[in-house]
């Protein structure tokens, strides 16, 4: 067994990909994350770089890191300075961490034409500066800039950047593939040739992957097979362009699928969704659905036939068992479902223990598949649909009457005003409110409605809103399906509505998503154990404990 | 140089992904697309599945398909009957396709367990059925399901279930990587074996891939290094689970990064980018910014330092020249898009010779991009924006006000219904119409109101009408973009409105589908050769004999 080093960058190279920002409070975060799935190093920053980033490294020392390094990045001296007066290096120092990172060029045409100095004296900063801080008591890494390109237009003088960082004293020399232009037999090639030459001073070799090919997965596993000792990357891949090579695949593609590699000392794969999830929220960005081993896709079935053969047996169309890496297998119910999708879907509700209200949800499921509903993206409609089968879904309010109009002039001024007329506990309630747009009208109204009997609604949002033209052939006059997704501070639901009418469809989804809420929040405070619970197999002991009783908590 | 064929199935596999669901009219306008790129196989369909893919094989003829070849897909026959007498075999000789692949089981468990054969008959189904369909003079591609799985439970199983296939005439065998738990390097030895074991029948070997281990583009490049000489996959990696190989990804590596290899006969690797975003706006699916080559991100630059150096070496950060697959480069000091981008898409109206109006173009794209609006699947917007900028628009009637109105009581029953008031040719209008939605009652009294003036609108209807919000964070006060598709008996069109408000965004987009054929109609009638039609470079001569001159038609 090889055991493998991963290091981690999601906080300084993650941070360059379009639309991403992390507070300080997100770094710090983010970094007891990492160190509680075990990673080997966590690149925290870069002090030089800005305010924010110095912050972070005064205040990760107070967290509790378990066998986790905090690095901290910077470039090579800048020419023309001696070690000792460059501000850059300072500023590492000042970092005090256990590690630091430093980036120079190996390929001679960045040194020459984008750094502008000499072949010599790039190999002298490169050498100085590492030589500088482990002289001052750190461990070294050095990043070695577009050293695949280097090695493609001069290769001796690559492998001599690296030749120089382990003279003076790296622990690991890490191959760059900076514009993630590299295909894996040439990263293979050139990894060999690196551990060839700096082997003999005990230093070992790095891969940092991009993915602008989508083989930076690929390309740190060919790495490692030919001698890297260390992988970087980030979580998901955030990174600049295409981002970095994905730490969540590596990991479990090293961990879980490739012979005779260690990592992760505690071998927390079942925390990798957990982490990929974590990191997707903190960032405020949404999971990629088909995200390897960690999408809610991932182990999602749906045609009828492939739903079949896992019932039958379960390895046939899953590489691994899901609960490996902490996701979970899911059956869609679609329109190519078979009756076994549904069978299984409803599983988590124990009802096929009662054949006749199993019967009820099936023709109830096919009739409004029929219609144009999926429940895909719809688990609290799901949810509500089983619960009308079973006779214990009892409705918050009574629907009398809405209106919504939409009024506009040649100028673009708009009047958007909602009515919703309902009864709640005997009483009549008729409210108007305007809105941005009919659906936000609506939505007012009818919390006007209905915030005095139920103010736990206060707490709910909108966060989502898709449609889509279920059968696109019959145009504007079409069946149009809406799905809202909505959210409150314990969990994420969807609903569905479907009808020829864009505001009717809205409506219903509006009003699931609220009798969603008004019911899990009833029995959340009623009893501790209830339908959409009741001994999920797939939910962990965490997830119980952190008090998230959701279908979609379990996945989301 | 070896020619790798490229065997799309985004329209049957790449269905099976979470949320896909194309109809009939969107795989045919698929199909054209993929036609136009030039790759060599599309798989229109399972015909013996659904009613739509048999709709959609009698249909599928017409189009214009330059060297594409469809092929229809199904299984081997069942057990125990006749080949004759399977309704799936006579199910794919009715497609009527050039090209039919099956699929058959080369994991002996699966044999035995999932489908519950002996492997002898398991054999026979795979040799019958390929026989049959040879025999009836199609050209049969053999899909072994399993076959890297069932290698490591059997090999000489797996490799004589591509034997019978090749011995009974199939041109290509496939090795698919059914649950997509495969390494690089276990692919290219099995692929290596199969070449062995089917080459002396003049057999290909092709090559079907999974994504679940983040490894679906390189082990298709893995095969491809081992001697495959197809390559399945589907656009943007559409497909159950982790999705399919990306071909987008496949055919870039294997034509523009890799050595050796020959893809696309006509080269279309710059239509790359348009093929991408036009099936994800087809499937209603948000692009992947980091989604390599393709993506908006994927040749962004934020970091001062690359960005800088991009600008003094262009290569520096880049491993391709973006515009190499129909992409761009951009620079995220600002969010606004590159330049480079508007002007490739005004290059066919011959914008470029007047730079006052260049300028005026540009900075309204700019201004409506930042608002939300796109125009990938807007082009008939795109076309009044140029005439606009140009003083060539002239408004065929003056909008004065709309009012929609939508009632619904508890029991689902809906009032809808919209008034329009324009003015057309110095006359007032002001007309009332009822409708299934409040777009259909929109569009049916502006009918009203505009079809005595101008009685062509009757030939005119709206055929597909997508919703996007543009920014989901914001809930149901976000922005609204809606697309709606409108055709006539010459062609299809898009336009695009944005809004905070649905009724308001559908509004703008229905307006600017009537002028947009008004303006088309007059110029048909007034003069041979008009603005939207003139000596665009990209059309084609089938393009042009089948009558279709719109901006639309050149690429679609």
């Amino acid at each position: 067994m090889r055991s493998i080093q991963i290091y981690d960058t999601t906080l300084r190279d993650g941070s360059q990909g379009e639309g991403i920002s992390f507070s300080l409070l997100d770094k710090l975060q983010i970094t007891q994350r990492l160190a509680l799935i075990g990673v080997d190093y966590i690149e925290g920053g870069y002090p030089a770089s800005n305010e924010k980033d110095l912050e972070y490294f005064r205040k990760v020392h107070e967290l509790p890191l378990r066998q986790s390094k905090i690095s901290a990045f910077g470039m090579t001296r800048r020419r023309g300075l001696t070690v000792a007066a460059d501000p850059g290096m300072q500023a590492l120092l000042n970092a005090g961490t256990p590690v630091c990172t430093i980036v120079g060029k190996s390929s001679d045409f960045h040194a020459t034409e984008v750094l502008r100095v000499s072949l010599d004296e790039n190999l002298a900063m490169i050498r100085e500066s590492v030589d500088f801080l482990v002289q001052a008591g750190r461990e070294v890494i050095f990043d070695a800039e577009h050293f695949f390109d280097g090695c493609k237009r001069n290769p001796d003088y690559a492998l001599a950047t690296i030749r120089a960082a382990a003279e003076a004293g790296a622990q690991v020399v890490v191959l760059c593939d900076t514009n993630g232009g590299t295909m894996p037999d040439e990263i293979a090639a050139l990894t060999r040739q690196a551990v060839d030459t700096v082997q003999a001073f005990g230093v070992g070799v790095g891969i940092h992957c991009h993915n602008d090919c989508d083989l930076a997965v690929a390309n740190s596993l060919a790495a490692v097979d030919a001698g890297a000792v260390q992988v970087q990357g980030t979580v998901n891949g955030f990174g600049e362009r295409c981002g970095n090579a994905d730490l969540i695949s590596v990991m479990a593609n090293l961990g879980l699928k490739k012979q005779g590699y260690q990592v992760l000392g505690d071998a927390s794969f079942e925390r990798l969704t957990e982490l990929s999830r974590y990191v997707y929220e903190i960032a405020n960005m949404n999971f990629r659905n088909d995200q390897p081993f960690v999408g809610p896709s991932a182990f999602a079935h749906k045609g009828g036939m492939h739903a079949h053969a896992v019932a039958r047996a379960t390895s046939s169309y899953e590489h691994i068992d899901p609960q490996r890496v902490g996701n979970e297998r899911r059956i869609l119910v679609s329109e190519l479902s078979g009756r076994s999708n549904i069978v299984a879907l409803t599983a988590q509700y124990g009802a096929q223990a009662d054949p006749v209200l199993m019967n009820k949800i099936l023709n109830a499921v096919v009739s409004m598949e029929h219609e144009g509903y999926q429940f895909e993206a719809a688990d609290a409609t799901f949810d509500l649909l089983v619960k009308r089968c079973a006779g214990t879904f009892r409705p918050h309010f009574q629907r009398l009457k809405y209106h919504v109009e939409v009024s506009g002039d040649g100028a673009g001024d708009l009047v958007t005003e909602a009515t919703v007329k309902v009864q709640v506990g005997g009483q009549i309630r008729h409210e108007v409110a305007e809105g941005e747009g009919p659906v936000n009208a609506l939505d007012a109204a009818l919390r006007k409605a209905l915030n005095g009997s139920y103010p736990n609604l206060n707490d709910m949002r909108l966060v989502d809103y898709r449609v889509r033209v279920v059968n696109s052939e019959a145009g504007t006059a079409a069946r149009i399906r809406v799905v809202i997704e909505s959210s409150d501070s314990q969990q994420l639901w969807g609903t569905v509505g479907v009808s020829e009418n864009i505001i009717e469809a809205s409506w219903m989804a509006l009003v699931d998503a609220v009798e969603y809420k008004l019911h899990r929040d009833e029995l959340n405070t009623a009893a501790p154990q209830h339908l959409d619970a009741a001994d999920n197999p797939s939910q962990t002991a965490d997830e119980k404990d952190a008090g998230s009783p959701s279908p979609r908590a379990t996945h989301g």
